[in-house]
């Protein structure tokens, strides 16, 4: 039913109260997409994403003013906040100052010394979580000259410097290192690599992997390669979309690696010429509901009441039905014939009785 | 960049016109969703997918009036039609004589050997394709019954039984075989131990994945991974959604993997709080763009003009900008800067240019 995952040993960390690595569960994030200095539109966009089950949220750094919104993010947000540095390194101590749980820094930007060197003493502190963010489209040159292109050996090269550096010269090592490509193959190969030769958890991601299909094919892709190899400790799938849906997607990938579960699985029939009840709309109403609920479920939304019920035996709940007449069957027996019109409000009731009995489905 | 895939050696087979197997490209498939009674309406829909890129269409049989409606859809189909059987096995004859290129059969629901002796003696006699289709959900009886529950070895024992049949007693080989089930895993457990025991080659997909988001991770999830262990001769993303998807989302996992390209891949950032241009807007109306356009080419959708050129210097042409101002950047380099709202026409009139330049990039 699902594959065997055998995850790799990796220390455990942490970003505020959440654990990352270890025993931990592999931990769901986001990235705030709002104007960081709109204290009220980002905090806004934090508790929608925390709603949707997201445990970590990332905000960007663009400037000195989001200094002073940040730490009223960091009091009001329901998760822990973890600022995004990339350029503006000199901001990196202000920043830790404002009480964030963690800080993103990008190697191949981050040039001042003494910028870094004040950072990591202020997260040494503050028992501040540091990611190493690898970025291929933007190494230290100095590696880039090494390598001529940003592969994977190059990535993990500047990775492993920096973590050297940060554990010898500091003794910090709340650390955590992201590896990112848009090139989904390199992302994979540069995880792959650095996992052989360090312990540090793993932030899983692909880069500017594109719109909400396309770019849910390369997270997808990538993500649940690596995770079906044991490795990766936390995770952002990253979309040119709303990051509600990042958080989402995120979600069906660690459910259908067995990993975590979330939401209702729905089954549905792609529709064919057999099909004589509204599916679409059935199946939309369907998926929109369980999107709200946290429980452990598997529902079905079938085609025709020939196949239907058989073809999916093996799922609590589910529906079919043709030519006005609504069917519910319950582990692939049929429980109940209404009117059309009357399925969905049926079957939701269905399903609530269906929890009532199984609480133990629910997931907090 | 891309893995390298060592594609299993299958045997080529015939579709129509459409070869499948041996050093074929994989094959990208959809089904109709319109009733299959509905000629022009179903027409309408073929035309549509061929468009997109579609190379073989399935259409379901829900009757014998359909058998009239199928000889009109076959005559005026751009592409090879299959017939999808299911239950009424007794039509199997008539529908191979409407001139159909493929037929699939379910063995789970085919009860009637006379029936499936008439069925192969045409499919033979015409050249015409036979998918044995084996579905986890409506596995033989006998079958189940040694198994218990339908397990990947159930659905395999189950297609071999069936090829050896048709090869043995018919001398028929012009044959694939599908092994789906809704859950992904044990749908890439059935094709993997398929494939150590048979050259047929192999029709993926996943079956009652979803919705467009769900449907597509798990579709995703299997499909690449049987695609990275050279599995898989032809495919079906299988969705509850517009069909035109199916063909998009396949196209895009090939693509991906380095095994076949049709349209131009758009990286594009997440949006964060850095962002100062209409990153979304531009973005939806690249990616618009790109979905109609046929050429391999790499575009960019920037969120910044610090980071936006530099990371994305891999591609052939990219855009980016803020307050105001629009920038277009070819191989890492700023080749022009225009005003915001002129941002997407002089973007496309620099891909037509760039692709006059460059003829060998369009795929027909």
């Amino acid at each position: 039913m699902f594959p065997h995952i055998k995850r790799r040993k990796t220390r455990t960390i942490f970003v505020g109260n959440v654990s990352i690595g270890g025993d931990s569960p592999i931990r769901v994030q986001s990235m705030t997409n709002t104007d960081t200095r709109n204290v009220k539109a980002t905090i806004k966009q934090i508790q929608k994403l925390y709603k949707v089950g997201c445990e970590i949220i990332r905000v960007a750094i663009p400037d000195e003013k989001a200094i002073i919104s940040l730490k009223e993010i960091v009091k009001e947000s329901p998760i822990p906040v973890i600022g995004d540095l990339h350029f503006l390194t000199s901001l990196g101590e202000k920043a830790v100052n404002t009480g964030i749980s963690g800080i993103r820094i990008n190697p191949g930007t981050f040039k001042n010394r003494k910028n870094l060197e004040r950072l990591v003493k202020i997260c040494k502190e503050r028992g501040t979580c540091i990611r190493i963010g690898i970025n291929a489209g933007s190494l230290e040159k100095e590696i880039l000259k090494k390598y001529q292109k940003p592969t994977p050996e190059a990535m993990v090269e500047s990775a492993l410097n920096w973590i050297e550096y940060i554990v010898e010269k500091y003794d910090y090592q709340n650390l955590k290192v992201s590896l990112k490509s848009s090139n989904w193959w390199d992302t994979v190969r540069a995880y792959e690599l650095f996992s052989e030769k360090s312990d540090f958890p793993l932030h899983l991601g692909v880069t500017e992997a594109g719109g909400i299909i396309p770019g849910t094919i390369k997270n997808t892709m990538a993500i649940s390669y690596l995770l079906l190899k044991g490795i990766g400790d936390t995770l952002r799938v990253s979309l040119t979309a709303d990051p509600v849906e990042e958080v989402y997607v995120a979600y069906e990938i660690l459910k259908n690696l067995g990993l975590r579960s979330l939401h209702p699985d729905v089954i549905a029939c792609p529709m064919c010429g057999r099909c004589e009840i509204d599916l679409m709309r059935l199946y939309k109403k369907v998926e929109k509901w369980a999107k709200k609920v946290k429980a452990n479920l598997k529902l079905a939304v079938m085609g025709c009441v020939v196949n239907g019920p058989g073809e999916a035996k093996h799922v609590d709940l589910g529906i079919t039905g043709g030519k006005g007449v609504g069917i519910i069957f319950r582990k692939g027996k049929i429980i109940k014939k209404v009117p059309e019109n009357e399925l969905l409000s049926a079957f939701f009731k269905e399903i609530k009785k269906f929890l009532k009995e199984h609480p133990e489905r629910y997931i907090n």
